[in-house]
């Protein structure tokens, strides 16, 4: 790849001013997200509106420039870093939100912040459900590249199933306006968990939704990873759908204890942890009950149910705090992000304990056990261990997965990091159609080339 | 178009055996869907496997001719009806059916009847949630091509909500295997809605739910159109959540009186209809009692709740009887399917009415009007009535929901009704990137022609 860069940015600079970042002293910031660094790009674009990222675009193809697209770079794929000369255009200037209360949805800018847009909601008395590790830094322009996912998911959808509409600046500069229930083709669920391989999302219709009124939160310790995975199976086999239903297993429980010393009980080897809620007290209550009682089913060992808001913020604080404990432990780490049926994840956890177990690496396992999606992180250090080892292990949790019936990636993305793992796991010719539609919509391969989509073979 | 027929019928047969049909006696009977009527189909075929689809697929190609699928044929919008020459691939012996209870889903064929699922569903404890109209008829493989909805999609989600996962067989005959979680892009999505002109749907995943314990309905009848949309809009305003809310204008209720003689009372000019419903019985009657109080806050004129199932059954006979009864009043009709958001009902129920008042035909509006979803019905007699006038009312209605930030198509899709106003409705750029998708999926323009994406102009 040749790049006239100097006439490039030339003609950038020309068209938007001081809209174009050239020096490396902010350059050298748009390297990395939450987990990969790569090169510096050429020049990042700040627009302010759609014509703005249209005529970058058009420049950038003009001059065969591949475009990186970045929100907050809170990702945990890679899907926002360069991997060679690029432009980055970033959604920071782009934060305008309207909310639109009485039809219960909102149209926001990529680079509103997460919890700014449930916030502004809630002063309108509704919410935005989809609710990310990240919510404090992610943008919604990076959530719907990745389709973001949390712990209120299992109960409220994804990204996807919040978003109305998008309008979207295809690599030729054309601007499209999809409304996803408008008898067309569903164009906009295309884009959303494309990572910026198709287009630029330059707004977003999202649906908002009343918040409950109340929550009872409901944690429980088991021996056994085992009796933790049969509580979930009971629990999703009762009809019960608690909002929340999160796990973590014994290395997350000492790492985090290590971190904020919280005085776990003896052999807990699994916590679970769900949140009922709803507008009704007394049917909160039933269901965190019956929740409480399909864990004592499946033997939990200990179990509290949080009498107030205090509490329940209490028994959050440890699942809160698994990244930052496990950063803890080790100074590096790959973190999956699998998802397998429900029924299988005793049988998925044993596996990726006894593959841990004949392994250097210590293996930590948590996530949205009510949705199947688990998060093992590999904890190593860069400085002293074999890197190709950690990643032999990460392709063997993700066979697991896969094995069982599972995917690669719950909510995170494939971007970079799992980009490798795609074409062993996506027959050919679901492989053939991919490629066909970012042919049709990204014809040079310019948009955030090197992410999601597995190298073409020559 | 030229197609050696009688070549591409005999290399069908030798492939294909009895599952190819040729007989007039059978292909007259794949001309119709419930609103149009076209020429006969060359050849029926009627697959049992993805395998059969695919070569039947491959052979048409190598033949240049257009291929028509098929489910039960109720559809409303012309969707399986045949423009020209063709083949229609009829999923009649696709019926299988495997429930993954422990998993809330089941994976099922094509032509699997939308009630024989829920009740295989209901079975294991579990229900399919989307509930079309024609739910004793339409198929699975149908419901996916339209994105179908119904009343209990207010609270539960249309079709595309439903949707785990698909198989699809392309016009190349390659099979793809798509599961909507896995990290790739949504490539199912695409097939939702798309009325059979990207590829032939041979497998479904579906989620399955749990079915509410209790169930309430309420129904009010106003004095005007105008009370009934403020009664949703309060709805909507105080965060309840019913699971159904229908609408009936003065007009069907006349009709649907005349059908049936129900009674009812004087000066009713419009009905809502409403379930509240949930696994809590003091919760679902607290809802149904909340709804009633928006009902009568909104002026309602005769308030019922209904004490039991016989009571509520009694009190849906006249919505679930509105097309019959319409077919009563006039031999044909141009069904409508707007969606406009729920703040502008009145507002365009009362421009539709003031249109229909300055027309010759009567028209009766209904619909899902906690969806915003209304079905604006134009009553006429082909055999006497001028069909232009007809149509140029039907576009002043649906430039109305345009106008009011609405679509053209809630659930019924756009098939050969309503292709005409795609063009007038749909921005060129994201008419343009439908045409790329469509020309990189099926690039001889075989599936279905004439349904969905306008005409490309010559």
């Amino acid at each position: 790849m040749t790049i006239t860069a100097g006439s490039l940015v030339t003609e950038l600079r020309r068209a938007l001013g001081e809209k174009v970042r050239v020096h490396e002293s902010e350059t050298l910031l748009y390297r990395y997200d939450a987990i990969a660094t790569g090169p510096a790009p050429l020049a990042v674009v700040l627009p302010e509106t759609a014509a703005d990222v249209a005529l970058t675009m058009r420049l950038c193809v003009a001059h065969g420039c591949p475009v990186v697209p970045r929100g907050a770079a809170s990702g945990l794929s890679g899907g926002s870093v360069p991997v060679g000369p690029c432009v980055t255009i970033a959604s920071n200037r782009m934060r305008g939100v309207v909310i639109d209360a009485p039809n219960l949805r909102a149209v926001v800018q990529p680079g509103v912040v997460t919890d700014d847009l449930d916030a502004l909601a809630r002063a309108e008395g509704l919410t935005y459900a989809p609710d990310p590790a990240s919510s404090r830094q992610s943008t919604l322009g990076g959530n719907v590249a990745e389709n973001a996912g949390g712990p209120r998911c299992l109960k409220r959808g994804v990204t996807a199933d919040a978003v109305l509409g998008l309008q979207v600046v295809l690599a030729d500069g054309s601007i499209l306006s999809l409304n996803r229930d408008d008898g067309g083709l569903d164009l906009a669920a295309l884009f959303i968990g494309s990572e910026g391989t198709l287009g630029f999302v330059t707004e977003i219709t999202v649906r908002l939704t009343p918040p409950p009124t109340f929550t009872r939160t409901v944690q429980a310790f088991f021996s056994s990873l085992d009796d933790a995975g049969r509580a979930v199976a009971l629990i999703t086999a009762r009809g019960l759908t608690p909002a929340k239903l999160e796990v973590m297993d014994e290395v997350s429980l000492w790492a985090v204890d290590q971190f904020l010393h919280l005085g776990f009980p003896e052999g807990g080897k699994a916590l679970l942890l769900s949140d009922c809620d709803g507008d009704d007290r007394a049917t909160v209550d039933a269901e965190a009950q019956a929740v409480l009682k399909a864990f004592q089913d499946a033997g939990a060992t200990a179990c509290s149910l949080a009498a107030d808001a205090a509490e329940a913020a209490l028994l959050w604080r440890a699942r809160k705090n698994v990244s930052p404990a496990l950063g803890n432990v080790r100074a590096n780490r790959v973190n999956e992000d699998i998802v397998v049926p429900r029924s299988k994840l005793p049988a998925v956890m044993r596996e990726i304990h006894a593959l841990a177990a004949s392994s250097p690496f210590p293996v930590a396992v948590f996530g949205h056990a009510g949705d199947g999606n688990l998060h093992p992180n590999i904890l190593f250090d860069r400085a002293h261990d074999d890197v190709a080892l950690v990643e032999a292990l990460a392709h063997e949790i993700a066979r697991i997965a896969v094995r069982a019936g599972g995917v690669l990636s719950g909510e995170h993305g494939i971007g970079l990091t799992k980009r490798g793992f795609m074409i062993e796991v996506t027959p050919p010719a679901t492989l053939a159609a991919y490629r066909r539609l970012k042919d049709a919509l990204d014809p040079n391969g310019l948009l955030n080339p090197g992410k999601l989509l597995p190298e073409r073979s020559r």
